[in-house]
């Protein structure tokens, strides 16, 4: 991985073969990043996706191996057990450019993976809702 | 609702059964936020979609009433008429993973939505364009 | 084109028949932009989608005439041969709100552009990287 820093904003390349979930993830660990949003794109491989099932409150999930354009990836970072956590959901294209996507369970880069990290001050942490089924983002400020 | 703050970033957690776009634009008016940048993910229902028919000058809907994994949300904050006007398209991914998409008029949160939204001071407000047929973001510079 | 400045945030619009990667990229050349991310929506036309084929180190090419939502844009600006490059990847709706979508070599706005590009002060420039077949980001910093 490579990255560049200006202020709270980095650009992070996660590099060919690289885990991408676990890339950043260590990244937020090493660099204290509790908060923040991440959004990039790619070329990637052996993707794990998830489609919550809400009824079930568990993940359906899908694994592609081929190699696919990632087409878009939208994420947040919030303090799960105290730890860095990486919510994200993506949006990947084969070579016919047909899309699919879900809930990011892991990728691996296939040739580059460019990402926005903009770090964040927030409070913003996650506990299990037993109503949703997921751990859900708990704020101090309600609206 | 609940949201956090960090200066002109705000992180927005659209709860589960309110609606996406309401909720949001109520926000925006109560915080005077006028202009700014919106993305996010979550899990959504009730999902009105459209296209914009450019020969008719109106927009094709769709309503999809399945829970969907909202994949790709991006929008922007400006004024129309005078109050928060939110302009945002989505993609959205079903159980087997197909996504669809396009503008996104309504859409209620089934599970969870995240929002990263980010303020900005800039002058745009949209006025009806009638080449176009809708209402187009008006700014002081050009290029 | 229009666009409005808030440090180093600016939204750009992009206008009708205008083309967005020859305009954004003539935008960041006068303004100096070397380096940033960008995120947009909007209406377009005469698309030009790539997805790079790993095995040949070539991208494989489609052509789309019809009117589409551009239902998600994320790129990033950085430097190649000393020039600001976009490196941008989207996902296109017809009016059926199906999705495709990959690498963009271009597209004209067919009705509206609506971009948010946030200037950063990275040292990223893209030199060939040969096993991967690509200009690939050059960061100072390892991880």
């Amino acid at each position: 991985m490579q990255w560049g820093q200006d202020g709270n904003s980095f650009i992070v390349y996660v590099e060919k073969n690289e885990k991408i979930m676990d890339s950043i993830t260590q990244f937020c660990v090493n660099k204290q990043i509790h908060n923040g949003f991440i959004s990039g794109i790619g070329a990637i491989k052996s993707v794990e996706l998830g489609a919550f099932d809400i009824d079930n409150k568990t993940y359906i999930r899908k694994h592609i191996d081929a190699h696919l354009e990632l087409t878009s990836f939208q994420g947040n970072i919030t303090l799960k057990d105290g730890k860095p956590f990486i919510h994200a959901h993506i949006t990947v294209g084969d070579h016919e450019m047909k899309i699919m996507g879900g809930h990011l369970f892991e990728a691996t880069v296939a040739a580059v993976g460019e990402f926005s990290l903009e770090q964040r001050t927030f409070d913003a942490s996650r506990k299990l809702n037993e109503d949703v089924g997921l751990p859900c983002i708990c704020l101090s400020e309600t609206f």
